[in-house]
């Protein structure tokens, strides 16, 4: 399954639907994107029912990368990425293969 | 179990209990809330009768996110997380499936 | 397999070959090269017909270093790594021999 | 097993005694402690015979938070952390369970 | 095994011998040495015919401490630390025992 990316655009929220056939999506880096604007862009993620969470704040000028270590899983149904600000994020990850992981040992 | 999220705010602290049936949380990113303060925020936590831990210290417009590698498991017993200043902060993370750790190998 | 590391040059894409003889390539750190300019130079990187996803952005003077965790390996295929800006960056990182992680236990 | 932390005050280092019985210490985060100095602490280590090493460094309203990842086990014996600097820094971290680690396969 | 620390100092390479018996390296902060020059110090590793790779940049007073993920192993021979710049870095990090990653499963 290999590397993930994303950008994730203002008054665009990205939903992601996790599930068990795609493996655990590990997000591991936030980068700000192109554009003029000074103002921070945070990254806040949605989970059904609950209040948002703020994931990361980039600061154009000053903390345009943030690294993330965040896990998403077929129980965590669908998550929307949202930006706060007027610059796009690049959410970047990868894959974890659960097989891999957890070393199948039931051919052993 | 999935992703894990909340905001704690300032004169709320957060009470979590740890114990055996969720699995080990890891808490892995600390981001400043919205708000007008130029202070910093910071992060502690208490358990029991030992001093308060400062986790992180969050600056407004300097350093608005920071990465954690924290775990808590059963035996932590309740964790109080409190924020020192006047905006919140949001912490995220996920469980620990220990059976996905510990890759159970007694039916192996 | 263990280090891994290379220059990225502006104008100059780089690019990596994924394959399952290699194992997976885990990159870890990026770091300015040397320059005059003060502009940010962004590295991005770009897999078949997908848009290019920034992975940090680094500013001189201010944050010249940046830590990533990405991995990449077989069905990814070819993956260019180029740079947005004038300076160069370092990438570096270590293969994961998948053996290792694997720990193959069809020989127990 | 769980949550570490620890204060290490200027002029007072902390002597941390690694042994089998704790497992290893994983040390992940570093935090200025409150304080008026605008003076850099900066956190080292001594272990035995050898010159001390620095941590990190913690610039007050700038860099006051520091991700860390190092590890302490039985072998390393007596490791004292100390202060250079005005004020406190926070450490803190998990132990972590060698027998998940190890996944004890002796039963198997 | 267990924690690792250097002090590189400008002029003065540090080679380091990965070899089978040591297991593998982990390289996981760099902090800036004392010193009154207010340049950048970049650390950057050599391993044999190829190009230096820059590691990190440190710039006083700005960002003087720097998370990294590296791995060295036997097969990477002899590595030469250098800095670039006035002032020393200190890295640390630990080594994994490849026994405990690898679970050696020949008893089982």
């Amino acid at each position: 399954m290999g590397f993930w990316g994303i950008e994730v655009k203002p008054g665009e929220p990205y939903g992601y639907q996790s599930d068990e056939f795609k493996g655990r999506l590990h997000i591991t880096q936030a980068t700000l994107g192109l554009g003029e604007s000074k103002e921070r862009s945070i990254v806040q993620c949605s989970m059904g029912y609950k209040s948002p969470i703020f994931l990361c704040s980039l600061l154009p000028n000053k903390n345009e990368s943030c690294p993330l270590d965040l896990e998403f899983e077929g129980v965590d149904g669908l998550i929307d990425f949202s930006v706060i600000g007027k610059r796009s994020v690049h959410l970047s990850g990868y894959f974890v293969d659960d097989d891999r992981d957890a070393r199948d040992d039931y051919e052993s």
